[in-house]
C-alpha cells in the first residue's frame, strides 16, 4: 500500500485547480486534501471542499467570509477568509501543492509553501516571473522541490529527468506563434481585441491569449525557465512551432536532443506533477502524429514580436527587472482589451517602461510589490502620452 | 577522479567500431582498451589495436593470424586468431563491450560478453533478432546492462530513461519509409538494385539500404524492441517519418509523449552508450529543426511493405522463427542485388519460408544456426521456383 499523500490547491476554483481536483478525485485513496482555496466565489469553494472532504477552505477576499461558513455548515469543513489565512495555510505543510492563484495575489502562499519544504507544482506565473530569486533561494533553503506546471516547462523538466544539468547545451522553448505569426507589421497595427483573444491551440483566458499573440507570453516563459534550469540564458531559445504538439525540448552535450509531445490538454502536465516521481492514468487525449501528420518549425521573429527581445533583456537584468516587465505588460494588455491603445503600443510601452527603469534588487515580496506598483504607474503615465 | 573504464570493440574495423574507437580517442584518459577484433583486415586491426594501446587483438579468420602477428611485432599487443579466440577475447570480462560483429558470426561473443555481466553495447543486429530470447535471458542471469546503439532503439532507451515500464502505454519506432515510400506497387516490382541502395537519409551497406527500401529493417528493428523493451508487441507500433529526425517516441499512461531527436549521426547512439549514464560531448552536428522546418508522419503501408507485417508475425510466433525471417531474408536480399529475382519477391520469399516453417525453440546458438541453415536452404528452393 501506498502512503496517502497530503494536498493542498490553492487557485482550487480556477482552471487549473479544476483539473487538479479531476485527476486527484480519480484516485482518491491516494491523497488527503488540506487546504482549498478560492478568491471570490465561496459556494463554488465550498462545493468542492466537500466534495474532496478537505480539511479547511479559504476564501482570499474576506468579506465573503460568512458566506463561505454558511456553505460549509454542518460539512465539517472549517472556513477561513483573507490573505494572512492563505499564508497559514500553505504552512500546513502539504506533501503537495498546488499553486494556481492567478497573479501577484499569489506570491506569499507560493512563497509559505516552498518555505515548508513539500513539492510544490507551480502554476501561478508571477512567482517566477517576479520573484524568481526569492522563490528559488526559498526552495534550495527549505528543500522544497518545485515542479513546473507550464506545459513547456514540464515538458523541459520530463526531457532532463535524471539527467545532470550540466550536460544541457541547448533548452528550446517551442511558441505557436499566436494568432499573428505570419502577420506583418503593417497588419499588426491594426489588431482588435477580438481577433487577439483566438488562440489557434489552447482555450485560454483574454490576458494570456493578447500575450500569447504578441508572444509576451513565450517571453514570460522564458524568465521563467532561467529560474527553473539554471543552464545560463544563452542556453535557452524560442523556436516557433505552429502545431504546439511539441511542448520543449532539450539538447544534451552529446548533440541528443528530447523532447515532450501530447495533445494541448494542461490535464497531461498537471498529472505528470501530481503522481511524480511515477505517472498517473489520465483520460486525456493520447497524441496521433499519423494523423497530425505535419509539424512545422521556424525561427521567431523578434522584429514583429519585440516582447521576446524585452523579455531577455529584463531576464538578464534580473533583480526586480522581471517584475516591472510583467506589470508594465499587464497595464498594456488591459489597456488595449479595453481599446484605449494599440496591439504594438502594448510592446512600446514595456519597452518604454523598461527603458525608464534602472533595476532594482529582490530581498523580499514588498519589493516585487513595489516593483509592481511603479511600473503600473510609469505604464499609465506613459499611456496618457501615447493616447494624447 | 573517475575510474577509468576497461572496453573491448568487437567489429572495431567495421563503421560502428571505427565511430567507437572515434569517441574513445577523444578522451583515452577514461578508457583503457583490452580487446579490439576484426573480421578479415589485419594491418587495420594492428593499426587500431596499436593506436588505442590495446592489450590484445583477434582476427576472426584464423587464416590471417600471421599476418596480424607480424603487423603488432614489437608494440606490446597480443595477436589471437579464430572464433573460439573471439569468446575468449568477450571472457576478458571488459566493463563494457561494443558488439559490432555483423552477422551471425557476431552471436557467440556477444552471448560470451552478456555472461559476463558487464555493461554490453549492442549494434549486433542478430543478437536480439535471431537469438533474443537466449540473450535477454542472459543478461538477466548476469546482471549484464544492454545499452542499444541502434538509433531508434537508443531513441527508447532515452525516452524511458529512469521510467518505469509499466507506465508506458505505447513505443513508436519512426521509419524514413525508405526510397519508394510514395511508389505505387506496380512501380515497385521494376526497381532496381542500384535504386534500391540510395537511402534518402542515412549513408549504409547495401543489405541494409535494400532492408530499408522493403522496410524489413523497420521489421527486425520491431523484433529487437520486442526483446529489449517488454511491454508486449501489441504495443509497439511503426510510424512513418521520412526525414528520420524524431528516432523514436514512447507514450506514458498519462498521455505524455517523450522522443529523442537528432542528426543521423551513429555517433550520437554510440557515445550515448559509451558515456551511458553520463553524457559526453561528441563533435556531431546539433540540431536545427528551424532550418529543417517541417517534419511529416503517416502511417505505414503494409500492402506495399509486407516486411513490416511479417516480422510482426515471427516476433509473435517467437522461438527460432524471427531467427528463419532473417535468414531468409538475407539469402533474398542478396539474390535481388545478384539480380536473380525482383524487388516484391524478397518479401514474398520470406512470406514462403515463413509459411512452410513449422516453428522451433531456441535453447541454445547451436538452434538459431539450425533455423538459419534450413531457412536459407528453403529460400535458395523457393528462389529456384521463381527463377524458373
Amino acid at each position: 500500500m501506498t502512503m496517502r499523500r497530503t494536498i493542498s490547491v490553492f487557485g482550487a476554483t480556477g482552471s487549473i485547480g479544476a483539473s487538479t481536483l479531476d485527476l486527484i478525485g480519480r484516485e482518491p485513496d491516494r491523497y488527503e486534501l488540506l487546504a482549498l482555496t478560492g478568491n471570490t466565489d465561496p459556494r463554488a469553494l465550498a462545493q468542492l471542499a466537500i466534495e474532496h472532504r478537505a480539511r479547511c477552505a479559504v476564501i482570499a477576499d474576506q468579506s465573503r467570509y460568512t458566506e463561505l461558513k454558511e456553505a460549509l455548515a454542518g460539512s465539517g469543513v472549517e472556513a477561513a477568509a483573507g490573505a494572512y489565512a492563505l499564508i497559514e495555510a500553505a504552512q500546513m505543510g502539504a506533501d503537495w501543492t498546488m499553486a494556481a492563484i492567478v497573479g501577484c495575489a499569489g506570491l506569499e502562499p507560493t512563497l509559505a509553501a516552498l518555505e515548508c519544504g513539500g513539492v510544490v507544482a507551480l502554476a501561478n506565473k508571477e512567482s517566477l516571473v517576479s520573484a524568481g530569486e526569492l522563490m528559488m533561494s526559498a526552495a534550495r533553503r527549505s528543500g522544497a522541490r518545485m515542479l513546473p506546471v507550464d506545459s513547456e516547462h514540464n515538458a523541459i523538466f520530463q526531457c532532463l529527468a535524471g539527467s545532470d544539468i550540466a550536460d544541457v547545451r541547448r533548452i528550446t522553448l517551442t511558441a505557436s506563434g499566436g494568432p499573428f505569426r505570419t502577420w506583418s507589421r503593417e497588419d499588426m497595427a491594426r489588431i482588435t481585441p477580438e481577433e487577439a483573444v483566438r488562440h489557434p491551440n489552447w482555450s485560454m483566458g483574454a490576458k494570456i491569449s493578447v500575450d500569447s499573440a504578441t508572444m509576451m507570453n513565450k517571453g514570460l516563459e522564458l524568465i521563467e525557465a532561467a529560474h527553473l534550469f539554471p543552464v545560463g540564458l544563452e542556453r535557452i531559445g524560442i523556436l516557433v512551432h505552429p502545431q504546439s504538439v511539441v511542448h520543449s525540448l532539450v539538447e544534451f552535450q552529446d548533440r541528443s536532443t528530447l523532447a515532450q509531445l501530447g495533445s494541448p490538454d494542461m490535464r497531461v502536465p498537471i498529472s505528470h506533477a501530481l503522481a511524480w516521481p511515477d505517472r498517473m492514468a489520465t483520460p486525456c487525449q493520447p497524441l496521433d502524429l499519423a494523423s497530425i501528420g505535419r509539424l512545422d518549425f521556424e525561427p521567431p521573429d523578434e522584429d514583429r514580436f519585440p516582447a521576446l527581445r524585452l523579455a531577455r533583456a529584463a531576464a538578464e537584468a534580473g533583480g526586480a527587472t522581471p517584475a516591472v516587465l510583467n506589470a508594465a505588460n499587464e497595464v498594456a494588455v488591459a489597456a488595449f482589451l479595453d481599446r484605449q491603445i494599440a496591439f504594438l503600443d502594448i510592446a512600446a510601452i514595456v519597452e518604454g517602461v523598461l527603458s525608464g527603469y534602472s533595476g532594482g534588487e529582490l530581498t523580499d515580496i514588498a519589493d516585487v510589490m513595489d516593483a509592481d506598483r511603479a511600473a503600473r504607474d510609469a505604464a499609465r503615465r506613459l499611456m496618457e502620452s501615447v493616447k494624447a
